[in-house]
């Protein structure tokens, strides 16, 4: 089989980001000078008193669904719902504390709609948040039978003093991964094209998306030496280059490539592997310090954590070990 | 034609309630106790300082979705999306100030997505709210050729002071019913299927939704008579028992019904059509006191209002000048 790109599986990320920049051309206002200025757009951040901030972020699992509706298991697509906006909020250095729902569906069926919602609170539970608030939208005619769609939205705060804004990030500095417990919530549209649904590995597609927001909070209360913590989502390593313009990246020590990534490499080619997956670092912190007491703290939270490699001065260019190519932004 | 239902349209409100009896259960935690309790769960609203709260809210446009899709018109329905959200906030006694978007679609295409992004920042400026963020996600598979879905997301801020709670309604208080555009955001599954593609009022259906938080704005920062107010969304008039279940209401002088609605009238048994449609009254305010001064603020602002009615002692039940029935909750 033809290596392939996330392109023919027909997600075109330019078109998309094309309409994502007009949006922010469109819906600039004066208001906007407001919010605290937050690491890599990760969440939006409104001052509420001159100290504390809201961080608000909103997103979805994607076609991850249909892989759920497929396997017919619907009990761990909320985890991923809530990872995915709560490990972004943490990357500006909030706290979350309340998660809300939306959930749309043709029909609704009550044993597949509490197995979702069980996957909700259970997310909230690992990521220390409250279920506030959510709408469930029957609407027969939109959803075809058994579909359904959830997005999720998530508040948090900060301390204007905490916040996390990326500016601290400096060349030298250290870099932790943390490592992911599969392929998470993205990139599934050309996942699902290249594993077969007979294939051993495509209930490994599955597997929840970690989330991090436990140890985070622990190491933003202990320490003070996080510079920048990237989400890696949708567009694979090059999330690295979200929160400074001014360094890249050299990867020494990558971690292990989980399995269900290794088998989807058999078939993309290797550099579109590492700009559309998360290659076995979920989340990445940039360290000025110390990387030991920060990985100690993941570990004792259970997660696989190690110093990967340094920031260097190759501004928006990333290297890794052994690897002919190197990624630009 | 027979009289239709909610119910027979594909829409089973008793087990969509029932879902969300189970969903309140499960996901309730030790920490929904620092919420602080709004009035008819119109938003969550979690204290940020002793005296400051900040006040959330999801929502999504329903089926209209499919009216837009139907008459290719796409640049109102995120005014829906934006105000079936920051009406809700206002009924909590919030400022609204952030505004988030989820808009899924199975296929991007730049002028249908640039006319609905339109109609959200006009919503948004109408709503006096910044867009602070959104995801965009192209999900091939997902959504049929043309489909998409919305889901809003909407954040303010209220004083503890200054939260609406509804536990100051009485009976013998006063009752402003502030107009309508027509059908708004609701009972869409319903209306399609009575309102012919090729009816004159087909096109009506899609008219946007009043943003009522301008004038609401003003008149909670200028009068502390506001005692409760109602947004009236699905469930049509059953949305006044949300605040307070130990006063009923009595409608003297109902605001005019809107010709769409009337249409739909013809198809649909009276009390069901209450029970479903706003029937001419977008938003309901309870006052303790003089209501002239806040029907002159709606005026000013553009917006039709006038005193309707009363509070009662008549506990959860509501009667409207001339009509056979009474609706309880």
């Amino acid at each position: 089989m033809e290596p392939r790109t996330y392109a023919e599986a027909g997600v075109n990320v330019e078109q998309a980001e094309g309409f994502v920049e007009r949006l922010k051309l469109m819906s600039k206002r004066p208001g906007h000078s407001k919010l605290w200025k937050a690491a890599g757009g990760y969440a939006a951040v409104y001052p509420i008193t001159e100290s504390i901030g809201v961080a608000c972020t909103t997103d979805g699992v994607g076609t991850k669904l249909l892989v759920a509706h497929e396997l017919k298991k619907y009990d761990s697509i909320g985890i991923d719902l809530v990872a995915m906006c709560a490990n972004d909020l943490i990357c500006v250095g909030a706290r979350p504390t309340s998660f809300l729902d939306y959930f749309a569906i043709g029909k609704l069926d009550d044993q597949m709609c509490d197995q979702i919602l069980k996957g909700i609170v259970e997310g909230c539970d690992q990521a220390d948040m409250i279920l506030a608030g959510g709408e469930t939208a029957e609407m027969p005619g939109l959803y075809q039978p058994g579909h359904y769609d959830l997005a999720g939205f998530a508040i948090g705060t900060v301390s204007k003093e905490h916040l996390i804004t990326g500016e601290k990030i400096k060349p030298g500095q250290n870099v932790i991964g943390v490592a992911s417990s599969g392929i998470h919530s993205n990139g599934f549209s050309l996942a699902r094209k290249v594993i077969e649904r007979s294939s051993k590995h495509y209930e490994e597609l599955l597997k929840p998306t970690l989330i991090y927001v436990k140890p985070v909070n622990e190491v933003l209360e202990q320490l003070r030496t996080v510079t920048g913590l990237v989400h890696v989502t949708g567009g694979g390593w090059r999330n690295l280059f979200r929160l400074n313009d001014k360094v890249g990246f050299n990867i020494e020590s990558p971690l292990p490539v989980p399995a269900v990534l290794q088998e989807v490499g058999k078939h993309v080619a290797q550099e579109e592997m590492y700009k559309t997956f998360n290659m076995g670092m979920g989340l990445v912190l940039i360290v000025d310090g110390d990387t030991g007491p920060i990985v100690e703290i993941f570990k004792k939270h259970g997660f696989s954590a190690a110093q990967v490699g340094t920031t260097t001065d190759r501004v928006l260019t990333l290297t890794v070990k052994g690897m002919p190519w190197e990624l630009k932004d």
